[in-house]
């Protein structure tokens, strides 16, 4: 009976053994070696663990909202995520209209996973404006002990808010500056890290939306980023970089820039340079710093982008930047990824949640006498930020919109607006 | 070897621990305390159960084709599904070209889960028309008793027939006036359950897809609806309810109502007021009934809304009506979903699935002398649906179309049209 | 005590027995005839068990970075997967522009299951172009033993390689005359297997995108395949195949066949034999056949298509070949799938992946004198791959394009234009 009881408690282990990464296998180990058992009796049991055992023992699942599998080996992982947003905005206008009212700011589905331990590849698509958007798609091959490569469609290394996710800003919107940043685009990239300092370089092609209709030959550009962090732990961090782009046209050779006035419901954009014919490239810069300490936290960019004219000798250039300063009142601290320099999502530390306070200030001028009247806006945002729990948000804001007598639209709007907006998100994200 | 024997067992509970709520880990705790096992023992268990076992054996899976992940306490949960359904449809033509063909109906993926015991999130996207159209994007909080919050972008507390899902449907199309109700929007809501009645309220922006190239402020929804079941049993039900919906119009003060005939594929609308311009505010109500007698149901529904001109005193009104009867000839019963006040999937009881046949009579007019003539219609629908097991039905739809002298689809087509239609459907959906 | 412990491990049997396929629930029986339990302990174990288990252990879980899920008694499962391509194409230019560039080439997502164990379920959407293609989109009956039965929306059968994944595909693009074959469709098909063949039979209305806009009735389709694989066994296989395709237009009546010179990226179809008006129906066929010796593989088809046009007693017919010959330079084989008669993935055996040489040539010729001169086009191309592991693979192909003098994209481009294509492309799959 004993060893009947035995034999039957060793089947058992059948489902257990790998979730107990091989201490219990051990053990019949022991058991054949003890006398308790007989190779007869172990090889069956053997046989029968490996018939009925593979997969599912071997696969942890977790949800959060979201999903995520992996394999207890680490080899394999996969994790299926998401992000809602819904925005409601009321302008107070001045001399334009902007149109008040409600939409969907972003609708997200995530993919992701790892392949035989080196491989991570990020696939993500927005579905917020009917039609589809292809975000990040990219593998990540982390098999070098300091290095990372990736290839794909993603961020080119270019500016601490841009590349970080939009789900994590302290703002509703990026700051003004960000339209002389880079949007995603096929490439390859590489990253260097040490402990204190990392640097990344890619080379990519031209954004894949803009090949329909033009057999002209498509344009690249390269980018790199170099970022210093002196200091990180525990609710501190002192963060320096610094980005370069240079972009080449293609045989298109067109170019604009333009921006809301941070705030995406509207369709008016004061600022815009209008299309630029015969750009053959343009080299952009960009210095970023970020500061926390505890609750406490600041953040600035400053960016710069020069294009070289074909044929002409000009060369029009512009420039802005932000500032911002956050409070988290109930003491929690932003979160700063060091893998990527980037900041992340905050996790509030009680059951009702996180409260942040914030105050940016933000300019971009896109005036280059004699020829680009592009505009020149400055911007005052306060916002208040309630995180319910690590998944959902709800944000507000008040901006204070300053347009100078060039901010136009492209001669389209009436010049030295001055509307006040405020404007409401709830946020869910996994 | 007894004592050994127990220690190996208990081995064992590890993996089984959290199958059982904690059942099984009373029993640690008991043999603990009669001696069986020392304290140390307990203690050497507990730990390696607790290094196992954190997530995997949390997170209890399910599938049914589509995915569901819930963790055992409850608090987080996720779930995948979607819906395919393809459609034939051959139009006996009277006066009008109609089509006859083929088409994809709807092609959904759905996600949805649980946040923290008291969060549910809904999230749903319909492909089949090339673009993508997010349709329920919502967080419902049920923290409170009697009290539902939903926020984010739902379908207004308006009609019994619109508010449950398509995939639910008795026929394969919601009956005329469903032309009078009101799609997804943004906004939020509140409903109110006691054990006989339900309330529920909504303030609401404008739909979706109707922010591009336009600058004027949108404008909103506010809608109820009270519904009262004082019969509520197994293949028993008395449903009662009224909505009430007002609508102020945006600055572009447009509006129309149109209709196709019951039958999606063909892009004939019979039924059509024309872009009515000047549309200030629009008032609607609703009255819905049903009865379920094990495998008998009646449902029905009428519609009235009335429309305000900005400085006209004419008050241009539509109503319609719909009334079926359903008989599920293997005798199962329609299910009702209390907490939602709508109807949901059947369930076959049999191996060889459920037959349904259905009967309906409807009716829009949208003729509101002297100014609009939009056309009246009156159909009948026979129905036979085959449940071939909870997730895979096939539908199949003759429609007697009768429409009036002035359904002209806004002057496009020849008047007193009265077409056949013989349309089925293969749906699957999870 | 004995009794104890074995009272103890049936308990433990619990979250075991679904793994074990019955094969321990016979123990329970078993112990309860020789009377080592008791009927009132084998109940409560019973009990125990059936409140346990039902779904967790029921599931098993596999994830290769995208995510499976079954039950234990296969009646049920589920998987997420996905693909993305991304292409950078350098073309060498003769005498038209072709664009070089980068364009993401695939972003797929895959939904699949089975229900009620008879059932299974395809469904998958293509994101790359901005809007959503969906794909497959059907369900399989397997409940009969030589039989499947199809229904939804898939490839017509018709050609080899059109009816293989494009995953899976040798080159990066298929053969110039897979213009001649069948998009998905909606219909219902039929494949009967027996050891040594297989013949598959279908019936299908229009492609689904046909539809806007247009109130004429839709044409359809039926189409054939028929297949003999004398020799199947581990790294050898000779497959003959022939397939017969009839189409009957709608009321349109109208259609072109137009290809692409075996690259994606540029807009150019050099063969295009613009739009036929007046066409009433269309007769098809071909032939296939691929041969695999260990490493080496050799395939090829020849594809011919007749239209009949309506009140003319001309019938143009075009026609189209293409063989290659492949090497797996590491030592795999080639994955033939027979169930379906296609070619699946290569799975590398070595840790650094698999390499492959391959060898194409292909024409396809559009010329029906007198009425129609769409041009030909013979290309050579050399591809290169290196399958990285089971999901990731990198592709390179070089095409040497020779086009006549009729290839000038139906008046367009100019003749005679000899281009050479780079190409590249970078692919994960799950």
């Amino acid at each position: 009976m004993k060893i009947f009881c035995v034999i039957l408690c060793l089947f058992l282990l059948v489902p257990g053994m790998h979730g107990s990464d091989g201490g219990v296998e051990g053990l019949l180990e022991i058991l054949l070696h003890n006398g308790t058992i007989t190779r007869e009796q172990y090889d069956q049991i053997a046989r029968q663990t490996h018939k009925d055992s593979s997969p599912p023992a071997d696969v942890k699942i977790t949800t959060d909202g979201g999903l995520q599998a992996s394999t207890y080996d680490g080899r394999f992982a996969f994790n299926l995520g998401g992000v809602f947003a819904s925005d409601t905005v009321l302008y107070r206008e001045d001399k334009n209209p902007l149109g008040s009212g409600t939409e969907i700011r972003s609708a997200r589905v995530i993919l992701g996973g790892v392949l035989y331990s080196d491989w991570e590849f990020d696939y993500s698509m927005e579905f917020s404006d009917a039609a589809v958007e292809i975000k990040d798609a990219f593998l990540n091959y982390r098999g070098f002990s300091h290095i990372d490569l990736q290839l794909g469609h993603f961020k080119p290394f270019f500016s601490l808010e841009q590349i970080g996710s939009r789900k994590h800003t302290t703002f509703m919107e990026r700051g003004l500056p960000n339209a002389l940043t880079h949007d995603r685009k096929i490439g390859i990239g590489a990253t260097f890290r040490e402990r204190f300092w990392t640097a990344s370089a890619g080379f990519f092609g031209e954004n894949y939306g803009m090949i329909a209709g033009n057999e002209g030959d498509e344009g690249w550009t390269t980018t790199g980023r170099f970022i210093v962090t002196p200091v990180q732990a525990a609710g501190r961090l002192w963060h320096f970089g610094a980005s370069i782009a240079y972009q080449r046209f293609g045989d298109d050779k067109e170019w604009r820039i333009r921006s809301r006035p941070e705030s995406h419901l509207t369709g008016t954009r004061y600022l815009h340079t209008g299309r630029m014919r015969n750009a053959r490239d343009m080299l952009g810069y960009g210095i970023e710093s970020a500061v926390i300490l505890g609750p406490f936290s600041i953040q600035g960019e400053y960016l710069r982008t020069s294009l070289n004219m074909e044929g002409g000798n000009e060369t029009p250039s512009f420039h802005g930047a932000y500032i911002f300063g956050s409070w988290l009142i109930t003491g929690e601290s932003r979160n700063y990824r060091t893998e990527r320099g980037v900041f992340g999502r905050v996790r509030p530390d009680r059951s009702y949640g996180a409260f942040e306070l914030a105050v940016r200030y933000s300019f971009l001028d896109l005036n280059s006498p004699p020829s680009v009247a592009g505009g020149r806006e400055d911007n005052i945002t306060i916002a208040f930020n309630w995180y319910l729990n690590r998944n959902i948000r709800l944000m507000t804001n008040v901006i204070l919109v300053d347009n100078d007598e060039y901010a136009t639209g492209n001669g389209k709007l009436h010049a030295n607006d001055n509307p006040g907006i405020f404007q409401a998100r709830f946020q869910i994200a996994f």
